[in-house]
């Protein structure tokens, strides 16, 4: 049995929380956070678990193996760099951290330490996502030609980071969990429209290019009438649409592909034969992906298991994140990675 | 009534006879094409409609008052400017011309000659288009904040031009009609699958920044496993969802709105209030856009008219166009109009 | 503050627990079932609420003011009765009694005790179906002409009920309450795949006749493959479509209706002119209509008001799938109400 | 090549005329109208095929091998049987008949002439129906449970028929191909809005009942705001459900089973385990189903071929048809086939 602290009460601690509780390799024994009324309405429902005000104080008690860190993105590094040096295994939240710097930094002492650290891409744990690697792993799709990713939303506005930091992270994992490399370069494009000071961007587009014909497009928008989750996987055999906002069928693979014929004079010609074939829809889990995450997380310390979205993963994101901010500010500059 | 002659008789210049047939205003008198079994197939239907092998013999023709050029992009200027200077008013297909140079040319010589010039963008004529055009002309929108368009399709790939040349006229002359002005700069990103060359692109976005909030992004692609036509307007009052495959409801207005509080003290925490109100799907015209654009053509010619889509907006599409493919070539680099 | 319990900790129970906790007019002072193991289990978050484990006990407490009574349907008239008979105001889970007989009981003991009597019809406090009523007794629709009613499922299969009785109840109360009168007759039909006794119904079919020009059917399906919640309200002005599925958009008003020409030549022909208007979706209020319900027993409690959904309303959804399981029976034979 | 004349120049015939003229099989020789005007409209575009204005005569010619009958319904078996007598082989159009009496008299004279009778259920000849039929022919859905069709539209009111008889041949004859027997009994409902004189119906039901656990029901209506072309097989293995109006996958099998344990406890328990799975949209063709099926008509007139949809399948849809409308006539009454 893992014993866990969850830092941080604010939007996404109680789901910590809860998903803590509720999984059976692991015990939470302490919330933290420095707003008093905050802390005691979210342990209402916990009679056992200690209340903390500080986040000094959690750090020194014993009874704590792993901290999962749900604080303001810009306090993750500080927070989980000493978690780690007081010798506990951490959760952060995504992104990792602000900077690719402070990201860094957590990697490289969560080495030193020897301790498990590993970043919540809850999505890595969703069925879909899962059922979608599969798939990639098996090579149905063939080469990857492009990603497409629009994830927009007339939604909850961030008032400390833009629309590329809060809502890009996701699809960001999911691309590099299914891809496993990072691109060799990027542009971004962003506009402000409610932030007078024009810091805070609310609609976003990144290109990234993986320098072998492998392009991948992400839209975020906190601006659009409507809600759209697409990401589309487009390969030399077969492509893949995952859409999140389907219920019935939230992953397609569509048996449409496309045959350059080889010989010279029809490739001359670009005579290009179509398959249009059948679409499938596989059956996927539809269990809570926090759960899953959770669960892992208990088990990678358990075990000694580097996680799935571990820390280098939660890095390789920010380094996008980052240098997309870059290119934003200049204008959709090429940034190299 | 108009007495018309159609150069071309490929993959579009069939709806134009067709059409030009039934138009009450004009009257089809020949069609003229250098394969003679192709123009012989195509005239079948035709009786009394004159066969023509080469354009100069054509133009020569003292009962034709005007010609629709609907062969390659490459010969557009060379055809339409001999066609001007033989005295005939000239409707192009789209785009205009394969460059800024050659479609300024056609430009210039319709001012000198005095004849209309009128480039095809069907879509403007299409009721749906003009439908958006009236609700974003009485400003139900508010301040437009962003354009989105998607327009992808496991489609008919063009051995002569790539993706961009053959699918982003329809959405920037649509953009262009709307909002009636050039982007300050674009950034385009393509690659090529299918031919081993490496010079059609088949998946390419555009973005265009006009410089003041104003952000226009368009998808292109011909290896899409699926249909999609999306064009999204965001607008500071209300926005505006254009779905040409939804035979139902094919434009929707949302009424959510952002309110962006005025006081300086939620200014800076940014409180945004919401609306979210009612959709509203106005009815729009189902008539063919090609018989109206057809109708419109004529009409100019018998009025003296300035054409809705007239030479010099062909030529601002030409002039993205050919930005965004320097703009590729370039990975990206950004490109002032 | 109105003091509740619940009598039935089972499947729909812990919903009614959860909603008269939160309800600021409402307090829950006990919970009753037999079954001592889902009653702890239930009972564990909520402290200061009474396990009792009969029902005769649960009605001699004086702290209680009124019963929710979420047991197997075939009590609901006894306890209900009973509860009524102590002085308690009853609510009852749908379907109101098993019989067109108890439930008239019930509808009879409450009149002669002087207490509230009302029947869970959660969907009559949803904001879609408020705001339907509110458009139908705005006449904007006209004459209504037909109700089409779909809800099929996949579904959790009932072992005492058929699908009649589990899922109609939905669909005819939202028709009572929007038309407010029972049909004048129908017909029903229904096969058994599952239960090798054949007698209980997986499928089934209602169509019922208002006499006047009206016509309902409802399908109701424990049996197909997708989900769907389909109402179509048909109207002499305007139609009405109610989709519970569509979380964008789950009312849309058409307008769209038919004028019949009123000379008589024209009559005679029958020539019929469409109006193709436009489509509108109002916003609907989101809260969970379970909340609206309690709130208003406790409001009708306090006030001395009759319920929406009051006994009578039950009673009448009751003689309906009273006679549909007659007419089942019959193979279809039809019905007089 | 078989030689053919068209009877009928109204709103169906014209079609046969342009599919007669593309086949390779058939020649169109003639086209026969009463209306001179209609006539030489409709044959404007066909110089060599013959206008004739009255039946006999076209009968009379020795340079017609088969006729296609496409004439008001109330003329269908007249003309039909004068056209087999004279030694011709036929097509009519759907419905065959206007009663069953009339159809039999159809299908007798042409077993007496040795003429092939084919009616035009298109359908029947469609990519999506012809893929359905190979699918439950292959047992892969198991047994059939229901049958659920939607076809309502707001669309071109008939003047001579109702709904029933415009609409519901098109699922009927969908139904036969794929089951092949005759329901056991039906009952029908209908009402009549926009006809004054209550003789037309606008809206129907028709429940069928194959009296071995089979239902089949099928929703026609002229009055529905949207267009609604649903089809579902439900089967003991699997389901299937074929959409019309959704061009990218007009069909879907569903592997969702259930599956009834057999031991008696569970049984009695009726505790039914659920199998979700996959979804499976097959590729159809997509070639005009009109074309098919004059081809199948030349192909079975050459080989002496029973058609597809002989003059058996045109009569037993016309039984339910006729059925139907006796049993809206006695406000839903069973009437046994």
């Amino acid at each position: 049995m893992i014993r866990i602290a969850v830092i941080g009460a604010g939007y996404w601690g109680p789901n910590l929380i809860r998903n803590f509780t509720r999984c059976p390799h692991t015990q939470l024994v302490a919330v933290c956070d420095n707003n008093p009324d905050r802390l005691a309405k979210v342990l209402a429902g916990y009679p056992g678990v200690a209340a903390v005000d500080n986040v000094e104080t959690l750090l020194e008690r014993n009874d704590v193996d792993a901290v999962a860190v749900a604080t303001p993105v810009g306090t993750h590094a500080k927070i989980g760099i000493a978690a780690l040096r007081a010798g506990k295994h951490v959760l952060v939240e995504k992104p990792l951290a602000p900077s690719v710097r402070e990201a860094g930094e957590l990697v490289r002492t969560a080495r030193e330490v020897g301790r498990i650290l590993m970043v919540d891409h809850t999505f890595i744990y969703s069925g879909p996502v899962r059922k979608i690697k599969e798939i990639v792993d098996s090579d149905e799709l063939g080469d990857l030609y492009y990603v497409d990713s629009v994830r927009i939303n007339l939604g909850l506005f961030q008032h400390d980071v833009n629309v590329v930091w809060d809502l890009a992270p996701h699809d960001l994992s999911i691309m590099d969990y299914l891809i496993g490399r990072l691109p060799k370069s990027l542009s971004a494009f962003g506009t402000c429209h409610t932030d007078r000071e024009g810091m805070i961007e609310d609609v976003a587009y990144l290109n990234l290019d993986f320098g072998d014909g492998l392009l991948a497009s992400f839209h975020v928008n906190w601006l659009s009438p409507v809600k759209i989750r697409h990401f589309i996987l487009g390969g030399s055999r077969k492509s893949l649409i995952y859409n999140d906002l389907d219920n019935a069928e939230k992953i397609k693979v569509y048996d449409r592909g496309i045959t350059v014929s080889q010989d010279a004079e029809a490739r001359r010609k670009m005579l290009i034969s179509y398959r249009i074939g059948d679409v499938w829809s596989p059956q996927v889990d539809q269990s809570e992906p926090l759960q899953g995450m959770v669960s892992h997380f208990a088990e990678c310390i358990r075990d000694g298991k580097q996680p799935l979205t571990d820390g280098e993963s939660g890095l390789r994101v920010v380094r996008i994140l980052e240098a997309a901010q870059r290119s934003i500010k200049a204008q959709g500059g090429r940034i190299t990675l």
